[in-house]
C-alpha cells in the first residue's frame, strides 16, 4: 500500500501497450496497477519488471465482461491501495475480419461488452470519483474502425464506433469538472505480443521484417504519448490524436493511390 | 398476400417516419410491412390508411429487443408475403439527456440492443438473401448522436455512433454484392407523436409552435428523401445523407455563434 | 427571355454532370443556362439537344477564373432571362496526381482560383438575391478530395477543402434566410467525356470497360439526385451527401482490406 | 551562426503559440529562428528573452504574402544558420465573423494567401530537403474552421479547411519519406497578446476573466504539446490532435445542451 503515490490503473495489461504504459507511469511515480484477463504468469513477469526498476506495481486478474469486475477492482484499489488519477481503457474486440454471417451474435455482443460497455461501466465506477476529487484521467485507446468501419470489421467497428462517440459525451459531461477524458486513435498495427502476435501467430515476425524498421508501433514509445496526454495541464487539453508508423498509410488514403486519380473528380 | 409486389419493411413503424416511409413505399407500389412494439390499435390505424388510399400493407407487433423477433419476422414475410426489396431500420434509442450516474446499466444495454444489436440481426438475417438476389435496400435512421456525443447522451450516442460503424461495414461487405446501404442523419427535430410527441408530452405543441412555420421536419417529406435513396441505380448510391430543418443549426455549428469567434483562431 | 420560368444556372457544364443537371432541370420547366469555358460548339450541341426535347435552355463561353466574369454572367441573367431558382457550381480543379515539386505555385493557385474563389464569388453576388426573395438553391459539385487529401492531390485537396468549408459557412449564414446550399461528395469516376474523358484520352473506354456495368456514375442518374436535393422542401434540407457506384470502395475504406486488419487493431 | 544546432523556424513568431514555442525549442537546444511580419521591437524582445535564457535565436521581420519571401527565408537560413530540423506554420488568418456580403474579395483572397497558399510555398521549398536528409518535421497550427465552417467565417473557414486537406496530401507524400507532418487543431482561445489580445482590444483582460482560471490555453503549455510531436520517434506519429481549455465546449458540442435533445433523436 502506498498512501503517498497516485494510481495508474490499466485494464487490459499485456505485453503491449497497456504493459509498456505501466512501466511508463510507474517510472514516472505512480503505482501501476495492472488488469488483465488471463496469464497469471505474464502478469507476474510485468509486475515483476516494474518492481525490478524500482517502481510500484500490483497486478490483478480480471474478466471484463463478467458483472461486477469492474466495479470490485475499482473498489479495491481506491480503498487498499490510493485514489485513482489515471486509467487506462485498453481493452481490445479485435477478432479479425469476418463476413457477416460468419459473425455469430454472441461474438458480435462480446465485441460490445469489452469494446463499449466496459468502458462505460469503468466511466459510472470511476468518473464521480474523480470529479469529486477534482481531478483525474481517463485515456482510451481505440483503433482504426472507431472512425471507419472495414469490410469484415463489423463486431470491432461497432464496438469502436460506440467507444468514441461515448467517449465524447464523457468528455461532454466530465470535462468541465476537472476530468480529462482522452481518445487515442491507435491507426497502425502495434508490437504487441500478447494481441496482434497472437492473431498472427507463426506470421508475428514475417509480418514486423515486411513492415521494415520502425514500421511498427513501439508500444513503450506510444506509451510517451500516452504519458504526455495525461499530464497536459487543463488549460490545454486534448480528447483526440491519432498515431500510426511512418510507413503506414493513414486510414483516410488509399495505398497506393491510384494512377491517375479518377475518383477525385 | 401478394406475388407480384415487392416488399418494404418497417421496423419502427410509428406515426412520424415510419409511418410515413411505409406510405410513401406502398403509394409507389410495394407491399408496406409495418412492425412497431406496441399500440395495436395505432398500428391497424396506419395499416388501415394505407389500404383505404389503395396501398398493400401488414401490420405486426414485434418487441425487437427479444431473441429471434426480427429474424422470425423476416422469415415470414419472405415466405408469406413475398421478397424484402427494401427495409427500413427505425427503431430509436434516444433516452433524453441523463447524467451518467442516472444512465443505468440496463438502460445502457437496452439502447444498444435497439440502437445497434437489431440492426446487426436484421442484416444478418436479411442482407444474404439480398445479396442472393443481387438487390435491395437498407435505409437506416440515424440521429446527431452518430456522429457527436453530447452531454447527456451516453447511451444514444453509444449506441448510435455503434450504429453508423456497422453501417459501413455491411456497405464494405454487401455494396459490391448489389445491396444498397443507406445511412440517414436525422439532425432535426421530427413532427413524430409517437416518439418526441411522448417525450415532450404536453409540450410538444407549444416546441413546434416556437420552432415556427416548417421548423420541425415533416415525416412525409423526409419520406421521400427515403423514397429518391432506395431508388438511386446502383452506379450512384448514396451511403450517408443528413437533413434538418432550414432554421436549425447543423449539428457542427454553434448556436448563436459568438460575436468575435474567439475559439476559430 | 421566359418571365414565367424559373432559371437554373450551370457554372461548369460540359457533357457530364453540368450537362445532364440542365438537361434534368430543363425537363423539370426551368429555363436552363449552361456556361462554360470553351468548345462553343459542345455548348450549343448541349443547348440544342434541350431545346429540340421543348425546354427552355441558353448557352454561355464564359472563363470563371476571370475578375467579374461571374457577377457580369448573374447580373445578365437575372436582368435578361429572370431570377435564378437554382444554381450548380459545378468547376472542378482535378489535374490529376503530381508529386508537391512538380505543382507550379500558379497550378495551385489556380487550383483555388477554380475550386474555390469562384464559389465565393458566385455566392457573394446571388446568394443575398435569394434570400432577399426568401428562396434558392446552391448546389455544389464535390469531390473525395474535399473530405481527405490523398498523395499527389495537392492542389485539387486544397481547392476542395476550402470548397466544402466554404459551403458550411454559406449554409450558415444563408439557410435560416431561405436559401439552401448543399455540398455533394461525387466519390467515384463520372462518365464525363470533357474531364474524366479528357484526362484518360484513349484510356476512357477500356476504362470504363475495366470498371464493368453501372461501375461509373452515370450523370443523368445524378441529375436526379441534384434535382431532388433542390426540391427538399425547406423543413427537411440536405447540406452533405456522397454518391459512388456499388462495386467502388468508399473513400474511407482499403481496397482491398487486409486479410488480417492488423491495422485496426 | 551555429553548425552544431539543429534549426526550429516559426513563422508567425507572435507573444503566442510562435513565440512560445520559440522558446521550447531554445531550451530544448534548437537555434530558434522567429519570422513574423510587423513590430521588429516586439520581436527583438522574444529574441532577447531567450538568448537571456542561454538559448539561441534569430529574427526575422517577413511578409509571407509577399512572392518568394518564404522560399529566401528558407534558403537563407540553410545557408547562413543551419538544417531546418522543424518548423512550425503558425501564421493565423482569423478576421473575427463577417457577413457574406462585408467580406471583399480581396480579404477572402489574403485568407487564403496567408492561411493556404504560404504553407503550400513553405512546404514546397522546405520538404524535399528534409526528405533528403531524411528527417524533420512540419507542425501546423490550426484552427476549428479547419474542421467545420461556422457563420461569418467563410474567409477563414474556406483557408484553413485547405490548409487542413493540404496537410494531409503533404503526409501522404513525405510522412514515408521521414518528414512528419502534424496538423494542430487548437479549438479553443490562446492567451496570445498579438491575436487575439488585438482583436479583443481593451476587451482581452474582462475576456480571460469570464473564462475562469485555466479557462484560456498558454501557449507555454501548447509549446511542451508542440515539442512532444516534434520529437515522437517515427515509428508512432500523430498527424492530427485537438487542444481546447476544460471548460470549453468541443466544437461538435452544443453550450448548453438543449434540456431535452430533441435534435439527436
Amino acid at each position: 500500500m502506498s498512501d503517498s503515490k497516485k494510481v495508474f490503473l490499466v485494464i487490459g495489461a499485456g505485453a503491449g501497450i497497456g504493459g509498456h504504459a505501466a512501466k511508463r507511469f510507474a517510472e514516472g511515480g505512480y503505482h501501476a496497477v495492472l488488469a488483465r484477463r488471463s496469464d497469471a504468469e505474464g502478469l507476474e513477469r510485468l509486475v515483476g519488471e516494474i518492481r525490478d526498476s524500482g517502481g510500484e506495481a500490483s497486478g490483478k486478474l480480471l474478466d471484463a465482461s463478467l458483472p461486477d469486475s469492474i466495479e470490485d477492482l475499482v473498489d479495491d484499489i481506491e480503498r487498499g491501495i490510493g485514489p485513482i488519477e489515471s486509467v487506462l481503457y485498453n481493452l481490445g474486440a479485435q477478432i479479425g475480419n469476418r463476413p457477416l454471417t460468419d459473425t455469430p451474435l454472441r461474438t458480435f455482443e462480446l465485441g460490445w461488452r469489452l469494446g463499449c460497455f466496459g468502458l462505460f461501466r469503468l466511466a459510472q465506477c470511476l468518473l464521480p470519483r474523480m470529479a469529486e476529487r477534482g481531478s483525474g484521467s481517463l485515456l482510451v485507446t481505440s483503433a482504426t474502425a472507431a472512425v471507419r468501419g472495414n469490410a469484415g470489421q463489423h463486431s470491432h467497428a461497432a464496438a469502436m464506433g460506440g467507444r468514441r462517440m461515448l467517449c465524447q459525451t464523457l468528455n461532454a459531461e466530465y470535462a468541465p469538472k476537472g476530468v480529462h477524458v482522452a481518445h487515442i486513435v491507435v491507426d497502425g498495427s502495434v508490437d504487441a505480443p500478447d494481441t496482434l502476435g497472437k492473431l498472427l501467430g507463426d506470421r508475428f515476425e514475417a509480418y514486423k521484417q515486411a513492415k521494415g524498421e520502425e514500421g511498427v508501433i513501439d508500444p513503450g514509445v506510444l506509451a510517451d504519448t500516452y504519458w504526455h496526454l495525461a499530464h497536459q495541464p487543463r488549460n490545454c487539453w486534448t480528447h483526440e490524436i491519432d498515431v500510426r508508423p511512418f510507413t503506414d498509410t493513414p486510414w483516410w488514403n488509399d495505398n497506393p493511390p491510384a494512377a491517375i486519380d479518377t475518383k477525385s473528380r
